[in-house]
């Protein structure tokens, strides 16, 4: 199995370093910057590589996009000629109405792209802090459109178990998109909220635990989240404005020191939470 | 020393356990329930326990209160009568300003109440999940006001060195209360609120470490916070409504697409958050 991986950027080299091991697997690798691929190879986790994809992906049955989202389309108006008919691609996007459906739409009729989302990342980016290991907790969904046939889905399948990922799941693109709204892109919202609230530099040496884990996620890419909050703006304003209205509620029972509902909005708010213990 | 704890709840009965394998210290254990004074007993870290602190706490030249915040003032009023001349009280109450100084007012003038604050707790309530090292990692506030004597700053500074925490400060009751609004009940408010924003329970499966880690104080003791929101809630409404203000913001960046704002704060809160790096 050749598999080529197009960027290799945090996401893309960790790909690489967890599957170049496998023996049935020869990983190729595409970025735009000649230093990456230096890396790349030097590290041995692809076995040749190149900023040019014609040379390359046509050797490949399997393609990674492990590109920022927006770039995925250009790259496929451009490059899908050199495509040997019947290779599957995937995504690995985090956000998937906006991307699939219009990839898929100007998609060659022989080729295939069947989209995924391993949930990991780190708070930096670039291929120095690829880490084979990244997957190991990770949900991973296979996000199918009825374009896509059984043998892509099996593949994307397959991918998650040879990547050993913790669990693999199915979601429709909307249900992915509204998942990830609440529970990854408003989590970022308030936590870069609230680092942005005041300026808060005089409290450090006073600083727990709770603030510490609440604003980890504070730490973010701006070129990348900016790109996946757009392509998901109509379902995050949404999120956004229940939590508002959610915070406002509780504000304003403060601000009446009705104390009966503050207790029931903390009762509410640890039995939901009870159900995410680990 | 003999040292009279007052209150045996997770916080009282973590000092005991903290401080009663201490050589030149005799714990002594004040509970409303008898059962909680057994177990105290089995546990060996009091000597001697007892409902009534009439019988006790006259041998005590060192009081803790670890009582609900709200509790302090009343077992004041009714039990100062049995303390004697000299005697110092220590409250460990999360809020300060309505608390320290209320209780200061009437209190003997031959005692004195110095306020601290080890920042440290559980999710869970009652002397079953006391720990001696929950203070291992804690920061232990002195919150003197102007009736406060060098020896008692100097007394409750050595009682911080005896409960071995990380780091020991001190704050007006105004600068602390203004601390903990921020840094602690804010980011309560926001957990709770997060949670309570709709129902999620069909998420539990695509959770990560980073939902999982913003919402963990979601889970909480809502007697007991009730009381310090209300305590503290001219300060938390004023915390609050500048969250709600930055999220707000945060918002309409989004929904006019205004790419450069939103890298902008970003940017900002990736800068802020670096300085809390432990």
């Amino acid at each position: 199995m050749n598999i080529g991986i197009i960027g290799l950027g945090l996401m893309g080299a960790s790909f690489a370093k967890r599957l170049s091991p496998q023996k049935d697997k020869t990983i190729y690798g595409i970025d735009q910057n000649k230093q990456t691929i230096q890396t790349a190879l030097e590290l041995n986790i692809i076995k040749e590589g190149s900023t040019d994809p014609g040379k390359l992906i046509k050797k490949c049955n399997l393609i990674i996009l492990a590109l920022y989202p927006t770039m995925i389309k250009p790259w496929i108006v451009e490059n899908q000629q050199y495509l040997e008919s019947g290779t599957i691609l995937m995504d690995i996007s985090g956000v998937k109405t906006n991307i699939v459906e219009p990839v898929q739409a100007i998609l060659r009729k022989d080729l295939e792209l069947i989209s995924i989302h391993p949930m990991c990342g780190r708070e930096s980016r670039g291929i120095n802090f690829a880490q084979a290991d990244i997957f190991d907790n990770a949900n991973y969904i296979i996000v199918p459109t009825n374009k896509n046939t059984p043998t892509a889905i099996e593949a994307a399948k397959q991918l998650g178990k040879d990547l050993r990922v913790k669990n693999i799941s199915i979601l429709s693109c909307e249900e992915h998109d509204r998942m990830i709204g609440f529970l990854s892109q408003l989590t970022h919202v308030i936590a870069v909220s609230l680092m942005n609230t005041h300026d808060n530099s005089h409290l450090v040496e006073y600083t727990g635990d709770s603030f510490r884990d609440l604003t980890r996620i504070a730490t973010i890419n701006e070129d990348l989240w900016s790109e996946l909050f757009l392509l998901n703006k109509d379902i995050l304003l949404d999120e956004i404005d229940q939590f508002l209205d959610a915070t406002k509620h509780f504000r304003d029972s403060l601000e009446k020191e009705d104390i009966d509902e503050m207790k029931r909005l903390f009762i509410q708010s640890t039995n939901r939470r009870k159900l995410f213990n680990k």
